[in-house]
């Protein structure tokens, strides 16, 4: 199980497309031989009221979280980390090239003993 | 202190039924001794974009979260954790059963040292 | 990089000025001199399906949690963490003197090693 999450402002609606992003970060994830694909998850929140530093610009933000299942080593979490986030910063370049945009990531462990699941979509995937 | 968060895809939204899953989890979180009722928060959030696993099926998932105060023995947690995902199964299952639908649940504990509250609440329980 | 994240239920929407909160707490965390303004980054998140304890009362609640980069003591992480849960309190002080609300926070670490950012917002402010 692994959960990808993507905060952005509601200025960069029309830009953003996440539906293209996650498409993306699912089959760079698969391709990594770590997540079965059956296991990935992503959502985005879109945010409609924020602020970034003084307020004063005309400024926006992408925050990106990955949470994945606990026991990969630190250089197999940094792989996924450092692929993830360029994969990001491709995303987002032409915009990044063209206005104040903030990319931020930060990957975390599920907690070992407190994460459970529950589904029927492994199954698709074996058949 | 605990926090109960359901994450869930649009596409369930009339067979979801968000405040009875939240009333059956206060009752039960009441119910273990655990956990005073005036200290329970709840709250969904409506995914509007999103992607599971290859984006090919008809999928749909809820994701639940549950931070606790900092300090129960592992066993207690261990109760508490199954206990509440066993309610999130039985209250998705008519749901399953029909559709491809993946549910997943974390139990964290809240900072120990940089948590805190301010509420009137309690006090309404008290009187 | 600082991430100030607020959920508040919807029924105190009228009264809640996030945006004031917001600026209000990048000002006082700017004077901390631990955080450069360019690296904070606010977000409310409005809830619309919740429970608060028994569902009983007309309750409302606000949780706040402030992730901050890692490294600093825990003396420091106190005292930014106490100043920002006063100015919560104060800012909602009006409101919950006529009304049950449940204030909350959480100051927490990003990981130390997998937490990455990319933007052209510092260098606004360098130049």
């Amino acid at each position: 199980m692994a959960h990808f999450t993507v905060e952005y402002t509601h200025n960069i609606e029309q830009d953003a497309d996440l539906p293209r992003l996650f498409a993306d970060a699912h089959r760079l994830l698969a391709d990594t031989g770590v997540f079965p694909v059956a296991g990935l998850r992503s959502r985005a929140h879109r945010l409609e009221t924020w602020r970034v530093a003084d307020g004063a610009g005309d400024y926006a933000f992408v925050h990106a979280t990955f949470r994945m299942g606990h026991g990969r080593d630190a250089a197999t979490r940094r792989r996924v980390a450092e692929a993830l986030f360029a994969l990001i910063k491709a995303h987002f370049a032409a915009l990044q090239s063209r206005r104040l945009l903030a990319l931020s990531f930060e990957l975390t462990e599920l907690d070992p003993e407190m994460s459970f699941k529950h589904n029927n979509i492994h199954q698709r995937f074996a058949s």
